[in-house]
């Protein structure tokens, strides 16, 4: 598989130095030919699981493309780079389990390959910047001429790092799961679907009750946030097609005190109690 | 009208998701011959007026283009989408004002529709993500080979909604208006305009009395901010031919207290008192 | 020299507004032929030594290209405007400093012409927003048919404003230096290079006596800063070549209150000695 027009590109480099800026001028000296879409460079540093979670969101989306995503925290350590085959795309990064999800998003994995074929590197590579170095130069290559094959030594896919997929059980009438991850505007989003809480009685119109720790909740769920009055929280099916809870102009993780990793579950409720 | 080489896009998603990123991959894949430059993701949650008053005072330095603007605190409601020809443009976006002042500036709508043709949506909606699922394809397809006319049910221009015009009232020697907007810096800008300012005998080498509520303060006018010293206060004709009032490397918005939206007068200062 | 594929784009305009996207659109206008790199565009408001570092540190990985610099405290003032060629590329800008340490990088200054033919400007400049209205329309010019020499009067290139190079002497054993810039993650990096700290016998694997003011420290100088457990602070040589200092998974520059600017001296140390 050689030949794409585009990469798509996520870090958490920030904005406020040239590290994207440097990639992108790599990429654009070696691929002159491809685009890059940015997905996102403000991973917070480290967060493997909120860069997986993200990158398999969008992923869906993007057109067929050498997909570079790096949060790295191990940079510079015995962690190998991988390149890899899934769905009618490839991913280059770190194998520690953020691109799994959106391997897994994307058909799953067909073909991986660890990066040691130093020839398709910066000649200059430094121990903490493997973005510029090797993922975006291995990347610019593949999207150009060369063959997935010539990236390294070929690896079982069986062998990649891949994160524990988002916990949701669902039994008796219940859901269980975890909040996947905030977004900007404080919406929590839970690992469990749509189709979960359809499955236990929770549909669009109705109500759910939520608990986390000690904590419970009755919920409006609406298909949409704007249903509410401002202020108010709802329960919703979002744009990914899990639930998410949101308030009306506001900050739902802030107001519930949910951060990424809570564990939480959902049960029809009767009618919504109002709050 | 069919055939535009750039979208433009604007929003209040922020950056820190994958929600930029999906929407350009949509306009990547329907559209991969247009260039997509980003007005600003930064709008403030929900803020039509922020939103529309960024886009009104760029699109005049942007290229003919389908302009994507999306702050649409309600969604999945009964507002509705629309597509207007204005100028040598189209602004696609919700029914909800935003656009209004940005097609002013691009010489007024000449015809408007309604976003009925599903056919030029993706094909899985969601209720909470219009961005991606309607605006950006409908976008996408009207810079393709799309006719604005299949975009729906042609509406009357006159029904369009439009936010009030920024308020300026110039009699008696006093230019009455508010503040637009506050920019990253913490320059004020007022909707006086610097050909009101003149009108009252406000002119760059001079001083204007400046009164919000109960305090008032007498500024110098110059030609750029930087002609006081570091620290002081300036009023001046900005880059949008509005009056806006700086700090010389500092934040006037919150030394004066000035929030978007405050009341304020001008009148001329016989000359400038030290502050 | 004419004819650039690529124009990249610094400046300390924020994101929030759309300064920058009409910038994008003049260079649209104008050169549509051009692709747009964004370094950064959020350096610290007015932070010329800033915005020098990383526009040095970026442009040997950018390909060829009219770089446009802007981080202008003085924009309507009398600085001038310049154009220079270097190396394989050309720097628009202000003349103060902003441009020079990264025109030193691409191998110095060869012709520099001040920017006074007002032919290549909009044909409306403001005294505010020169990024806007002249830098980026002469370059959007100058990548497209326009030779360098038509964009105003030749000046000396010895008359170029400069800033100071960043300071580092070493001798005696010990590398004097100081913080030249602060990273996203609160990293540190010195003036001081890697093949300073080799001179006085600091090498990958040893450790190094840190001292600024009053304070003194021993860090593990490593290969990345991965080496070192989590919480941990470690020296390393960096991306850039340059002696970093970092906490693992944490911010260095918080932790040891050290600014950019910062005066610091290092030395070889026998050994580590535990935080």
């Amino acid at each position: 598989m050689t030949g794409f027009r585009y990469l798509s590109f996520l870090t958490d480099y920030g904005l406020e130095d040239g590290f994207v800026a440097a990639c992108h001028g790599v990429g654009a000296r070696l691929a002159p030919h491809v685009a890059i879409i940015d997905v996102t460079h403000l991973v917070p540093a480290g967060d493997i699981r909120r860069g997986a979670a993200v990158l398999a969101q969008t992923v869906p989306y993007l057109p067929p493309a050498v997909h570079v995503a790096v949060v790295d925290p191990g940079v510079g350590t015995a962690r190998r780079g991988v390149a890899v085959a899934a769905g009618d795309s490839v991913f280059v990064g770190p194998d520690n389990g953020l691109l799994s999800w959106a391997m897994a998003a994307s058909g799953g994995a067909t073909r991986a390959f660890s990066l040691t074929n130093r020839q398709l590197w910066l000649d200059r590579v430094t121990a903490t910047f493997h973005g510029r170095d090797i993922f975006m130069p291995v990347a610019a290559h593949l999207a150009a001429d060369t063959d997935l094959t010539a990236a390294g030594e070929e690896i079982d896919v069986g062998d990649l790092v891949t994160l524990p997929a988002p916990e949701r059980v669902v039994r008796d009438g219940t859901a269980e799961g975890e909040v996947l991850t905030v977004d900007r505007f404080g919406n929590v989003q839970l690992t469990i679907t749509a189709s979960d809480a359809a499955a236990i009685g929770v549909t669009p119109g109705g109500a759910m009750l939520l608990r986390s720790g000690r904590h419970q909740l009755t919920l409006p769920y609406r298909d949409m946030f704007g249903a509410v009055a401002p202020g108010e929280l709802v329960a919703y099916p979002d744009s990914a097609g899990l639930v998410s809870i949101a308030v009306n102009g506001g900050d739902a993780a802030r107001r519930l005190g949910l951060p990424a990793g809570a564990r939480v579950t959902i049960t029809a409720a009767p009618q919504t109690i109002p709050q």
